[in-house]
């Protein structure tokens, strides 16, 4: 089905959107405090190059569940919003790499998926058009010449391959100032990446191969309270609750008491929470790969026993994970619903924000015409419809509603720059490691 | 006449487009190494905080005229780039002034003008959602409480009573960490703004008070053939040829024999030039204030006797300027044509390009359609109509023609980073003395 762009902002349908209105409506009147509270933030910890942040908008609540440092679905963004891309780009790299002219991409390797290159596509004219010569290298081992892909979009991608001398890496004639990495790692480090002496960004420590997604929450959980007590809010409003386990054997079913037990727990704790907000609707959890991205392995329970009685096909599909790792490891977040719905057909939909340095750039919404509010939208297979966000993220109009839609998309911006602030404080403790 | 919003971008009316489509084609073609070359300028002077420049596109000739570092007019740009301006606001005054929250605007003190107060509504309202709590400090003597205007657009202006305790300048209840300059100080710096603690941005010394046109053009004419070395093009064709000459009293008729000799002098290098380009057009001279702003005191003439035989309400006009302080230096510039109309009446227009930090934020032509293409469309009095830029400047499509309009936009971007340039290094002269 082919979205018609009639109604540009989905619609939030909830009855209980008293403690959403309540945050939004404390981010207008500390709109300076906030962005001067961010503006400290960023400060002590340089953000990540780029990001985007999948959430949730419960009406109730309204948080993150995931983060990406490195972002596709830059072609699913409002061209309208390019210019702000390309201005963020600027201040990102003069920062990161003042001199740099000549920078190299590194993508995804999986390039028979033409959505992810149609935003590799874009992701490189945007650098373009910021002024910097950039060219684009590829890991696919089996690359000897450059393979030029020509896109629907009428975009053109040229792969080329890598060559390492000494402690640089370039291209045929292409010696860059700078690596940035758009590929997750998470089939591992590539060697012919290590012990560079050019940057690399986002830092190889940053990709799935380091980083778990509990780390990203922890941190999350400590900048939520440190914002919570900021603008005087309950920090549950906008963080998911979680809980992980040691190792699982999906397929052996080792390690499965841990899960059973810890998803009953976390099931109660949100119930806790719905007791004391007079919400109606039954928790869930969502079970996700801790390290891993692409929402493989993802799947939302609401009772803890279903973990017991899953079949054969559902354990295959959760011992998977990108790049051929076995998930070994789970995290078990507390489900957050989404209430916002788009269209007659009340599909429902999912913000994603993105960001470049620490700007919000632009968002996207995912609209799912067959799924529930209580199921997690970015799953593989997963037909997605992009909206682009009709409206910026940085332009609140205080004289209108807490949730008109400028301040709406506020809300979700600050939200998301809260998930970049966690993960600039996990990019420098794994930088000291 | 109401102007209707249908040809968003006006034409380029002109036989001879050879060397503008030139500097176009050199632009596009080095585009990587034009930005990189401006990224390391900007960090060797750092550039004001904001700036408009007018441009004059002859077709075979692409120039500043002049450059405004209190930049009025923001209410004319096209609304879709506030986002634009918002995330370069945020990246100037967390550059200039980290810790800044509270910031205190000093607008221009002539209030009566509805124009001005809109563009000053729409700064602050930018400052505002860019994450500072801010308010408007006046000049005016005479205000003893808080006047509030309402304007047509909708907007509201508070102008609040200065107030000064040793050296430091706030409001009731305000102490700003920051002050905004949104006014020119033709009239001279005042004395409640001098040796305060507080920093002061643009600094007092880039008022027209201390600063001279010629001062700018003479930088301007270094950055142009810095510039034109590296693109390799002739760095007349963005560069406007002037002159000055000593004290000269317009009604005294004092000085007039420097200003004949020089103009007659001026326009035979403007005709060599012309020959050189086989350009057919009649080459004119603006003669205008050298220190001062809002076109008061321009003149064109194409013969420099039409000095000699000025009126006396011609010389009236030349004698006066803003804020009251005479007309005692002029500058005789290279009058360069606008050959870009508008609408099926041919209206001539003329392009005015706005920079926030280094950042290109968008730009408006003013359409005039009682003016010819060598006249200057901003002079006391002037009705023009605002015609927002359709484009941002900071996205060239490499594929496109060189005239195509995201590549015109582009180009204009670059002639007025030239001018911001020239205007850094004004600004690193004038903080030094």
């Amino acid at each position: 089905m082919r979205i018609e762009h009639l109604h540009p902002v989905p619609h939030l349908t909830t009855a209980l959107t008293g403690p959403l209105l309540q945050i939004e409506r404390h981010m207008l009147d500390q709109q300076a405090e906030i962005e001067s509270w961010l503006r400290r933030q960023w400060q002590l910890t340089s953000a990540p190059f780029y990001a985007s942040v999948d959430l949730r908008n419960a009406g109730f609540k309204l948080a993150p569940v995931d983060t990406n440092l490195f972002p596709a679905g830059f072609n699913n963004l409002n061209p309208a919003f390019q210019p702000l891309c390309i201005q963020a780009v600027q201040s990102a790299i003069e920062r990161v790499c003042p001199q740099a002219n000549q920078i190299l991409l590194i993508p995804e390797s999986h390039t028979r998926n033409v959505y992810y290159l149609e935003s590799l596509a874009l992701l490189h004219d945007l650098i373009k058009k910021a002024g910097f010569s950039v060219r684009i290298g590829s890991l696919q081992e089996d690359l000897t010449s450059p393979q030029t892909v020509d896109l629907p979009s009428g975009h053109r991608v040229v792969l080329e391959a890598l060559i390492r001398h000494e402690d640089q890496i370039g291209l045929e004639g292409f010696v860059p100032c700078m690596i940035l990495l758009n590929n997750d790692l998470a089939s591992g480090r590539p060697a012919i990446l290590e012990g560079l002496s050019q940057p690399v960004i986002p830092p190889l420590a940053l990709g799935w191969s380091n980083r778990l997604k509990s780390g990203h929450f922890l941190h999350y959980e400590e900048v939520a309270n440190e914002f919570a007590e900021l603008i005087d809010i309950d920090p549950w409003l906008i963080s998911p609750l979680f809980l992980k386990c040691g190792e699982i054997d999906f397929m052996k079913r080792e390690g499965e008491e841990c899960l059973v037990s810890n998803a009953a727990r976390l099931l109660e704790s949100i119930q806790r929470k719905y007791d004391e907000y007079q919400i109606e609707q039954r928790p869930f959890v969502v079970v996700k790969a801790d390290a891993g991205t692409y929402g493989m392995g993802v799947m939302s329970i609401h009772d803890a026993e279903e973990i017991r009685t899953l079949n054969r096909k559902q354990r295959t599909r959760m011992a998977a994970s990108k790049g051929g790792i076995d998930n070994t490891k789970v995290i078990l977040q507390e489900g957050v619903y989404t209430f916002e719905t788009w269209g007659d057909s009340l599909a429902v939909t999912e913000p994603v924000v993105y960001m470049i340095d620490h700007f919000v750039v632009g968002g996207f919404y995912r609209v799912h015409t067959k799924r529930g509010p209580n199921e997690n939208l970015n799953s593989p297979g997963m037909h997605f419809e992009p909206l682009a966000f009709a409206e910026p993220c940085t332009a609140p109009e205080l004289n209108l509603s807490p949730d008109a839609h400028p301040n709406r998309f506020y809300a979700y911006g600050v939200i998301a720059r809260l998930a970049l602030l966690a993960s600039a404080r996990e990019q420098a403790d794994l930088s000291a490691d």
